[in-house]
């Protein structure tokens, strides 16, 4: 739980029949936020909202719906966002830019707005500040997630006890940057928001923007961090403080577990694979090569099968990275290293890797030996299922 | 049929059981030869071998085997390719330089070259020249292809009557450049090799170069183009020389023919999906934004489904392309215009949309209104048949 912090979801019929598809949080002091958003030159009309009000540092409220992306909605799509922020202010005697906004669904169906501002006045009614109402939370904003995505953290800041919640959807469209569609990050910290958006941007870079589902980006990728300051501590201005240290490894790990509980609940997965590249000359060079690996379709339908068909991760390399060479790269699966000048290694047993590919943790590993930078990627499997979820997604 | 070309193929038995998978082609006279090669990093023994005695410009035989691709094989399949080559410079009564070699399948095993070297004394005694031979010699390459591609044409240099021929063999790993795993166009023309270069690179980058099944690129792609000089006219040594152009016209054709064959009979697919970006800056933009929405698995399987989920378009538009504005792009399937201002188009009727998505052969258009150069783009839906294929192609 974290003092300041109310909550409520409910069923505003947007989409889903029989469950609840919008979310109200409400800071009931002012709590100091930072954001990062999707790169989209076709940003969703919330996602516009929210990197404009987020200049200031501070928010109020979020609202969140499951169900409609209002991404692509034009001028109505914007409006609908004023129209509901304008609601929650009233309701709840703030200001409307202080109201974040956000929503993940159909991209270019415009947004039935008031079904959300008839649903307002009831959830600040009904709010509620019990464990029960963060996991209804986490739920409220899934799509076609199978499981909620939610964690929860404690650590110190000098001499005063911290606690850390996130939660978070993905499923398709799981590309970076950003890497998932929604994500929030919430503490009693009292941290200034631009230190905030410091260690937000450090987390994200090893974890929300370190997974891919299907290569696909959403133009509602959105990830949100509030400090309501309600912890006690001394407000922190300084992201290179010693005293945020044990604050900095929670930030981290709970946005890695997120990233990857996204990964495994991508679109018909069963499986999480690492990929990991060692031996680039640059970051973006081992994130490139990494990417390619993760992304290739024949690479993941071969885990989703079991099959050591190891050459694919070979031509992943080869079309993404000009400068690789076949005698100095050295590919494994697991422990099992399948690689050496330029073939396949003699102490590789086909079937010895296919046992390992039957987990449901999978890493690869690549070593281009050009230089000493590495990256890790997480992807899922590619199995039939993502293909009938996609094929009648909105039906 | 083609003066001065013999075919032979047989079984050889390096992976498939009940079919020929070995091919064999003489050049009775010395053929000119152009040629295009993947531009992997990674590229296969037979790649490395093809691209160093091409720069002679001449040929005496091709010899193709499928079902394993000779890639990543280190220096034993350099040797193998020599061997091979070696072997039918043997019988033939040539140099091993002038024999071309494509492998086309299964990446990191070591080819067994001697079922290779044991079939090409059977194969040179056993040649022929009659139409049957070039549609055994489609067939042969093939390895998920379901369908031969083979294609032939006719056009006239000077009072010369020229032949044309070209076959191609694609399924997975099919992105550009090059598109094509492996493809081969002859003629009896007299054409010098240069000459010939510039014709198949300007007819490969809106054929071969435009199409995409999955992203993946193979490390065996290869092109070649060879000219038997038998029709009798005389050598053109110039790509503009006025009397090129029904010749000119001809290979665009054949090898546009050829790629969308590739494309259609891509692992799993039902429908042949055309996807033109107008009205871009430059031509790298609009080959962007075209790969962007082709390669997407969002768009791919909307499509399978005919599910006329449009904002999946705009979402690849708007990973792909930093500078496209909302307000300015025009979104069409087939002829239905879906976009205006930034929002769905008022004239939009979704049932209309859906019917359409049910043909076989589909049309996205995408006009970016920000310049005046455009590209098409081939590529196919994806259906569940392409996890099934990749899940267990080896086995």
């Amino acid at each position: 739980m974290i003092k300041g912090i109310k909550i409520a979801t409910a069923n505003c019929g947007i989409k889903y029949k029989n469950r609840d598809d919008l979310l109200l949080i409400h800071f009931e002091d002012e709590a100091n936020v930072a954001g990062i958003f999707t790169s989209s030159s076709m940003p969703a009309a919330p996602v516009l909202w929210c990197k404009k009000i987020i200049a200031k540092g501070t928010a109020k409220a979020l609202i969140v719906n499951a169900g409609n992306a209002n991404a692509f909605t034009g001028h109505e799509g914007e409006e609908a966002v004023v129209k509901t922020a304008t609601k929650v202010a009233n309701e709840l005697g703030c200001k409307a830019e202080e109201v974040f906004v956000s929503s993940t669904g159909v991209i270019g169906e415009v947004l039935k707005v008031n079904l959300i501002k008839a649903a307002i006045p009831v959830m600040t009614k009904n709010m509620n500040d019990d464990e029960a109402s963060w996991e209804k939370a986490a739920r409220s904003i899934l799509t076609t997630d199978t499981k909620i995505k939610l964690i929860k953290k404690n650590c110190k800041i000098g001499d005063k006890e911290i606690s850390l919640i996130g939660f978070a959807k993905g499923s398709g469209m799981i590309a970076p940057n950003m890497a998932t569609m929604l994500g929030y990050i919430f503490t009693d910290a009292d941290i200034a928001s631009e230190t905030l958006h410091i260690l937000l941007k450090e987390a994200a870079e090893k974890s929300f923007n370190a997974i891919t589902v299907d290569s696909d980006q959403s133009t509602n990728d959105t990830l949100l961090f509030f400090a309501t300051k309600t912890a006690g501590n001394h407000q922190i201005t300084d992201s290179h403080a010693p005293e945020l240290f044990s604050f900095k490894q929670a930030v981290n790990e709970l946005s890695l577990a997120l990233a990857k509980m996204i990964v495994i609940d991508g679109e018909g997965a069963k499986k999480l694979i690492e990929v990991e590249v060692e031996g680039a000359r640059t970051k973006e060079q081992a994130k490139q090569v990494a990417f390619a690996i993760a992304n290739s379709p024949l690479v993941k339908t071969a885990i989703a099968g079991a099959d050591p068909n190891w050459g694919r991760i070979i031509m992943a390399v080869g079309k993404s990275c000009s400068e690789a060479s076949p005698n100095k790269i050295i590919v494994k699966i697991g422990d099992h290293v399948l690689t050496k000048d330029g073939t396949k290694h003699p102490d590789y047993v086909e079937k010895a890797v296919h046992e390992y590919l039957k987990h449901h943790e999978v890493k690869i590993s690549v070593n281009l030996n050009l230089g000493a930078i590495s990256f890790i990627v997480w992807t899922c499997d590619l199995n039939e299922e993502y293909i009938k979820i996609n094929k009648d997604y909105r039906s």
